[in-house]
């Protein structure tokens, strides 16, 4: 495969040309190319630039707004909420993000509940970015019905990941973001594409029978990982980050999004944690490295997230290469 | 196997009955009777009166103290401290409720960090009773060494156990209640005694290697549910219930059984968050019943923790059996 090679200002700013160019304003493309060279620079090209023509065609369509001006608001004590005003995540995300941290230093523990905007991106960048202030967060997102419950036959649970973050000593923060699906839906898509088969526990066809084909997979459901535990994640999620927050389920992002194919509309929920609240605050960022130093002592083991900070610092230096089809049609949507 | 009938009233009393006659006070010794009764009534027999002889012989060997007095405390404006005394988690747990409830009503989310005591008992009654006051929540907390972590092959982690609840609307809670490894320790433990094999993603033996063989992964390390993820679900709870709260992480738990075969000290942590302070307090309740309504709409699918509910309507009216060997080995300790 041709690669583009670029230097991450030049992928920043090809991002930010085509945002501005499909309808975004500079403060909604700015945070949304911020976002997706964060993904590039840290070698998870899937959440990098190739969810750019997802973000422009969004934009281009009327459906996502590319001048959102989001609004942030006090709940109550220790919730804040932020309506996206039906724009992408990253601009909200970055508005309430000093809100949350102040509110989870002054209480413990504080919740944001995000609604109204369509959510494009991994979950580990705002639990990242809230570990880095010496926080614990957790976040969840639904998405699109890919997912049966336990002993059921049909998809009504998105993917739906979980993020968790927790700080370090001296080091990054250990993060990591899961889908509660036993795997992620492009992982099947590209196995069909390319004829490969699955392992049995990714799904079940239509018939609600075990199969390894990736077509009849993408026509039944996916599972969740670990069989019924992994669907209960799933549905905890919805719960969480639709129904509390007065936000789309799954089913219903399906629904508004009416065969569109676009990205999926719905919420999110974050929670930050202020581990010196809680009783060894001189002892926690220890605490933990013993344990991590225990683990990293095996053989064969690696921290969540490690890999991807490794990444970033070798970006940093030598830049990215995307595939030339991918540089090509991003040219096209400008 | 020759089975001993009693009404709940009767099991109470005879739990009651030994836990005294081995060194409880009374609050303490009525805290872990009504845990352990409750499990009975739900017919959950393994969190119920077999659990009795270990609360019984850890207060007989001055390990646990029988008349612990929980002391509880504000650590910031949504965080709590139970100081367990270093007697059991039930009696620490009933005094902390109201304080939780009313901190996460006020905040709209609230932490309840629960130090020095010995968990026996099962998270979902903690997490249950919140949901019964309308809150969604949380709880989490470590055990002893039995999981290897993501890639490695000897264990670190415990089963560690997440418990999670959301209250429904004219219905008893949907409460699950999940170990973080792939399999309980004691259904390991029964099919080693039984002969039986595992699944082969239960666990490794020594050498790292998969087995279905239980004699061999209680020589070597359990696994996570659905592989590394689980892994990691069980770390997160090592970090928020062990390294956060200022408690044992499961190997340390261990260092301070020193063998003895004693429950593990240690820490739990709980969240409770009140939906009605999330932005749709008039919707939210029958926004869950809306998804609920769609998995159950699939045959063969059920609500987590539903079964329990109707196990707990019958034994009420009809008691229940509990071993003739069990009850011969509860006399015998008085």
């Amino acid at each position: 495969m041709t690669k583009v090679h670029m230097s991450l200002e030049e992928a920043h700013a090809l991002a930010m040309s085509c945002l501005l160019a499909n309808g975004c304003d500079k403060a909604n493309a700015r945070a949304a190319a911020d976002r997706m060279i964060q993904a590039e620079g840290d070698l998870c090209h899937s959440h990098g630039l190739f969810r750019l023509p997802w973000y422009a065609s969004g934009v281009k369509s009327g459906r996502a707004n590319g001048k959102a001006k989001p609004r942030v608001e006090q709940l109550a004590p220790a919730v804040i909420r932020v309506d996206g005003d039906g724009g992408f995540a990253p601009l909200g995300q970055a508005m309430a993000h000093q809100p949350l941290v102040d509110c989870a230093r002054e209480n413990g523990i504080a919740a944001l509940a995000f609604v109204n905007m369509f959510h494009l991106a991994a979950l580990w960048p705002e639990v990242e970015k809230l570990a880095m202030e010496g926080l614990c967060a957790f976040a969840f997102t639904p998405s699109y019905p890919y997912v049966a419950p336990a002993g059921g036959t049909k998809p009504i649970f998105g993917t739906n990941p979980m993020g968790f973050a927790w700080p370090r000593k001296d080091a990054p923060p250990l993060v990591f973001d899961q889908a509660s699906a036993s795997m992620a839906r492009g992982e099947i898509m590209i196995a069909a594409r390319d004829g490969h088969s699955l392992p049995e526990t990714a799904g079940i066809g239509p018939d609600g029978q075990a199969t390894t084909d990736p077509k009849v997979v993408l026509e039944g459901a996916q599972l969740g990982f670990g069989g019924y535990k992994g669907a209960s994640l799933a549905m905890m999620v919805e719960l969480l980050a639709g129904a509390m927050i007065g936000e789309f389920l799954s089913t219903e992002s399906a629904q508004d999004d009416a065969g569109r194919g676009g990205p999926p509309k719905g919420g999110e929920l974050i929670m930050a944690l202020d581990p010196a609240k809680f009783g060894d605050p001189d002892g926690f960022l220890a605490h933990g490295e013993k344990l991590f130093e225990a683990i990293l002592a095996q053989e064969g083991t690696r921290l969540p997230g490690a890999r991807r900070f490794e990444n970033r610092q070798k970006t940093a230096a030598t830049g990215i290469d995307i595939p030339q089809s991918l540089h090509q049609s991003i040219l096209d949507l400008m």
